[in-house]
């Protein structure tokens, strides 16, 4: 983009000074990496250290995670990783101004964050772990946070760098009660769908969404919809709601003879399916619908799967990796609150981490 | 609404626990009063006083505004309104505890909160009227909350409760740059045209606007396209813009020979102009089109007036009070960001103005 594309350049207004916030990633894969570039601009941020699964670096001041010339994160410079040393780093500085910003999407880094909440140390992250744990799990690290006046921020869970999980908390703390949230949260799925409208067979669509990188390496991951399902949870969760993600009634569009094959034979069996999704779709088409995976929350409980939608229809009409909230509540009831855009990729998904951290007072 | 609709009661998560905020509210028009309620279900804030235009009333800890009895709002109990006194009763309290709510509309209003944010006074508004003076103006208010570390909150400028300026300022903290912002930003534009879609005359489209309660009293205040312009300009000063008002280009529907006329001439008068109407909407509809009043923020320039869109598309759709925004910025641009919904409305503005104050610090 040339600069003179953008409205303007100063921006002077959003750029209130605030105290100096010293930020540790974990994780530089596409979305760690992208929020070091990005928070590299900021003047409030600094980045004290970074790591990956086996290396850790410390940075000294005026010092950049990236190669001067090449322009690579030189981690091959740091130490071996020993994450009892890191925390005990972290802990010296003062209560409150570090931030452990964790893209790292691993489990065992997941169950840090009850540690270094509990060390004044604030926790801001894309991953989903923490929050789809068991509810008991789920309490206990949030009232942690509380209790310690630390912050634990996870916006981009839902629809990355889209603003749903702070619009919805924003209704409830300003006394509203949330009726209804429907959502297309899988691009994976939409692209899926867009694609059987033209007629194409299932598994083309699924081998050609899986080369653009909408779909996971083994499809079957976005497939079984429990990425949407987790997506669903935690907003349940946010909204009062008490319940497991076995709770969850999720529509698996994996075929069942293919659950449990090895992922190459997933893929080089997949067309077995294309018969049954071709006389499923033809009706569908028939009737100028197509179907959506769509997730509804709603009189305490949560479904995720496939609902037949009008082509022309707001639902429809989506495409790419364009994800859509609805927001029904007492104030938005006839009227509902809708919020729409790219719900994945490491520019927005990198960009609302920083929002996160930006937020941490 | 009967508790069992909404999802969930336990809003745990969402209350954090925080310090008093002490609140006085200054108008209590239909926002001021559904503020009052609202703010009454938080434990956090505590409303100290509230006035009227000649009224001030305050309140002893534990005393609500409203008579236990009737439900109304007592204010003829209060006293003779004198600002001088209502404004050092406010500074008495520690600096940053006190939040001024400005639901008054009156430019007098506005003309307080320099002193009050020197004084350390947070103001929230949903008035226009601070944000859209000159540019210098503009720059020394905002300056002036940055220096006393007080907090001056509008986010209800545009779309009233719809989480609009609080992410366009979130893009542009988090290093985005914003390329374009379109919206329509007028209930009373989008009924109208609604209307004249199913052939209905622009005066009686007018006439029923305005006894539904969309327009204005005096409907030239909402066909001269000035309130969206407003707007836009605030809009664009958050995007780093130095515009004034009448930088905006601002295409008006108000008949020309009527400009001029009583109120009460006007919507006699009105019909005049069916005629011409019908010949604009005629070729419009038989492309399949509609009309919508849209505003544009692009290359440094802010444009307010008729579009012609598809019926079926987004923007064509779109009926009643509801609002559309979308913002295409350096990250979001080959798939803007898409904020809709009810854009006016006593409820869902009240509560965005609760929202703000509960953001406050």
């Amino acid at each position: 983009m040339s600069p003179s594309e953008a409205i303007a350049y100063s921006t002077e207004i959003a750029r209130i000074p605030q105290p100096a916030k010293y930020i540790f990633v974990a994780g530089v894969g596409a979305v760690g990496e992208t929020f070091l570039r990005q928070v590299a601009g900021n003047a409030s941020c600094r980045v004290i250290g970074l790591c990956n699964s086996r290396h850790v670096r410390w940075l000294n001041p005026e010092e950049e995670p990236y190669d001067d010339r090449s322009g690579d994160l030189n981690l091959w410079k740091g130490e071996q990783k020993n994450w009892n040393d890191i925390i005990r780093k972290l802990a010296n500085y003062e209560a409150g101004c570090v931030i452990f910003v964790d893209t790292s999407g691993s489990r065992e880094v997941a169950e840090l964050y009850a540690t270094l909440l509990s060390l004044g140390i604030h926790v801001v992250t894309p991953s989903k772990i923490a929050n789809t744990r068991s509810q008991g799990q789920f309490d206990e690290l949030h009232e942690l946070a509380r209790r310690n006046d630390t912050e634990f921020r996870y916006e981009t869970n839902v629809g990355a760098g889209l603003p749903v999980i702070r619009t919805v908390k924003s209704l409830i703390e300003s006394g509203d009660e949330i009726l209804e949230i429907t959502g297309v949260l899988s691009g994976t799925m939409t692209y899926l769908f867009s694609q059987l409208d033209k007629g194409e067979p299932f598994s083309k669509a699924v081998i050609k969404a899986r080369s653009l990188g909408y779909a996971e390496p083994d499809p079957r991951d976005d497939l079984s919809g429990e990425d949407v399902a987790r997506k669903f949870l935690i907003l349940a969760r946010i909204c009062g709601l008490r319940l497991e993600s076995s709770d969850i009634k999720v529509e698996s569009l994996i075929p069942p003879s293919l659950k449990d094959v090895d992922a190459s034979d997933f893929l080089e069996r997949l067309h077995e399916a294309d018969e049954e999704w071709k006389e499923r779709m033809e009706p569908v088409l028939s009737r100028g619908s197509t179907l959506r995976y769509e997730g509804v929350l709603k009189n305490g409980t949560v479904r995720v799967g496939l609902v037949e939608v009008p082509k022309g229809s707001p639902i429809g009409l989506l495409t790419g990796t364009t994800n859509l909230i609805q927001i029904k509540s007492r104030r938005y009831k006839d009227q509902p609150l809708i919020i729409q855009g790219p719900g994945a990729g490491k520019e927005v998904t990198a960009a609302g981490v920083l929002a996160d951290v930006l937020k941490i007072r």
